[in-house]
């Protein structure tokens, strides 16, 4: 039985699940190009294995044809759009994931950067390093109204911090009207034109899915207040990129916070606009999220290579988004 | 009657200060160097004017010695450092100042720069900017012991948020225990020695004083853990400047974010560390929370220079502060 790591790092700040793997006598490799692979240097890198702990580099049908041996991906994480279910479930491969893990430290870095936009602080910090000195002006938390598209595991705590903060008015979006979080918010259900319209602060918490590629692109941005910030640190793809920056490049939207790209890592002109903070998908990226996150997903792993039952097989929804586009 | 406006940006975003100012009939000149004045410069300006609503430039008693119908400062903001209380009171000058104002601001900024800090997000953004990628790993709030130095308006804020974040150990220390907050929160009193050892994040809340002064320094930085973060919101000349760079130069601490400087505009060496997180004494700059300081501040110049009873005048404490050295 041998184990593909795909994701990077792994068991770095701590080794927990390499002891995991370790103790169930699992043969396992780490990838060794250390980077986010391309789909040609998976499949190139995949035959023999018959477990891939997974990031999320893309788990094609290509991919899947190329590992014979493969019965199980377990991804360390919550996005499953990397991983084609619908070849998955063809050829016999299971699922699983966990999704649960990393909204803490997403929806804790999503405030970090709202505040940080708000108060200028990246461009603060940018022109102090060169020698200058500017007091921006911002706005509180409590001056804005958030509009929070995706009310998953991490919106939903999105909100909670905010409601703290004392943010006066919350607009939020989602497939689904959950009934629970009405009686639990002070929300407003609306319309996503609505919020673009209306939000000074706009964050996206939802997976990405052929409904939601390019979700946000020139008309939406355009119709975003002149001072309005909008924050992705869902997946890259949701916000069209290059729309962005020349909507930006224009002079609207007083910044962007994106820490998820179409193409990681991103090379590419975003970094020209200072007004734009730029983190390197890092959202889940605490010790004790991805550490459980790592934990969860090879417990995982070990327990379908030992034959157990599995805990963390993705759901029939989640099979039902790519199947039908949802 | 006249008044010198000294602090910048004045009346910027809201012009309600300029109108209380007008509708009194009662001149003023807002200050036409457009920066943080000198002891010099403000000495060199201030001779005809009856009340200074102040920044933080120095008034002391050269200053006032060259302001023979001086009779009223109104400082915008909380700090009174800058201000020779015994030189005003041997003068008669009233000082008032707005106390309440900025907290809410600063506390926002404080826990901002925390989630920055901790999630390497300036780092991140630095790099990317110059076209890197780097995944950086870091801490949420629960995976930190917090020191909170300073209990007043700012420092009860910051606990306050802090505890939706769910801190699991917040030390503090004051000069004076303050048992209600005890009550109210689940903090442990410590010494500020105790804080240094013991803290991840060490963030100052006490006024610039004699006491203050160089409070934390070589010893305190090097006494702190390696990979501890330091935040000072509160004023320069607290945390020794010089010091901090030889100490982070060194390789000690993962982070600190400074927005007080002892000059300001700041030109020094900080600037050369990009784990150091810089900006321009910003804490109180949310618009709301400045035009409130504003409004105060020249309400009061207001009132007192038609014969009204002062609200917001300095109290004896403050007084007690300087005279004796506190």
């Amino acid at each position: 039985m041998k184990v593909l790591i795909t994701t990077v790092p792994f068991g770095d700040k701590n080794r927990s699940p390499i002891d995991l793997l370790d103790e169930a006598g699992i043969e396992f490799v780490i990838n060794p190009l250390d980077k986010k692979l391309t789909e040609q240097e998976l499949a190139d890198m995949v035959a023999d294995y018959d477990a891939i702990i997974a990031g999320t580099e893309p788990i094609t049908d290509y991919v899947m044809s190329r590992a014979s041996n493969l019965r199980m991906i377990s991804r360390v994480g919550i996005g499953l759009d990397s991983v084609d279910l619908m070849a998955a479930e063809r050829r016999g491969i299971k699922v699983s994931y966990t999704p649960d893990a990393p909204a803490p430290a997403v929806a804790e870095l999503t405030i970090g950067l709202m505040i940080s936009l708000l108060r200028s602080v990246h461009l603060s910090n940018l022109i102090m390093h060169r020698g200058e000195w500017k007091r921006y002006f911002g706005r509180r938390l409590t001056e804005t109204t958030v509009g929070v598209i995706g009310l998953g595991r991490i919106g939903k705590r999105v909100l909670n911090l905010l409601e703290t903060f004392g943010t006066p008015r919350l607009l939020v979006n989602d497939i689904v009207t959950d009934k629970e979080i009405g009686r639990k918010f002070k929300i407003e259900w609306v319309t996503k034109d609505t919020i673009y319209r209306e939000a000074d602060i706009v964050t996206c918490h939802v997976p990405l899915t052929t409904k939601t590629k390019n979700m946000i692109c020139r008309e939406q941005l355009e119709s975003m207040k002149q001072d309005a910030i909008l924050i992705n640190t869902a997946r890259g793809g949701i916000v069209n990129e290059a729309e962005l920056f020349d909507v930006m490049q224009a002079g609207h939207l007083s910044g962007a916070a994106i820490d998820v790209f179409e193409q990681e890592p991103y090379v590419g002109n975003l970094s020209d606009i200072e007004r734009c903070l730029l983190t390197s998908h890092m959202g889940s990226m605490s010790i004790d999220c991805r550490t459980r996150m790592e934990i969860e997903a090879t417990e995982e792993a070990v327990r379908y290579l030992t034959g157990r039952a599995l805990e963390g097989e993705v759901p029939e929804e989640e099979y039902a988004v790519q199947r039908e586009g949802l």
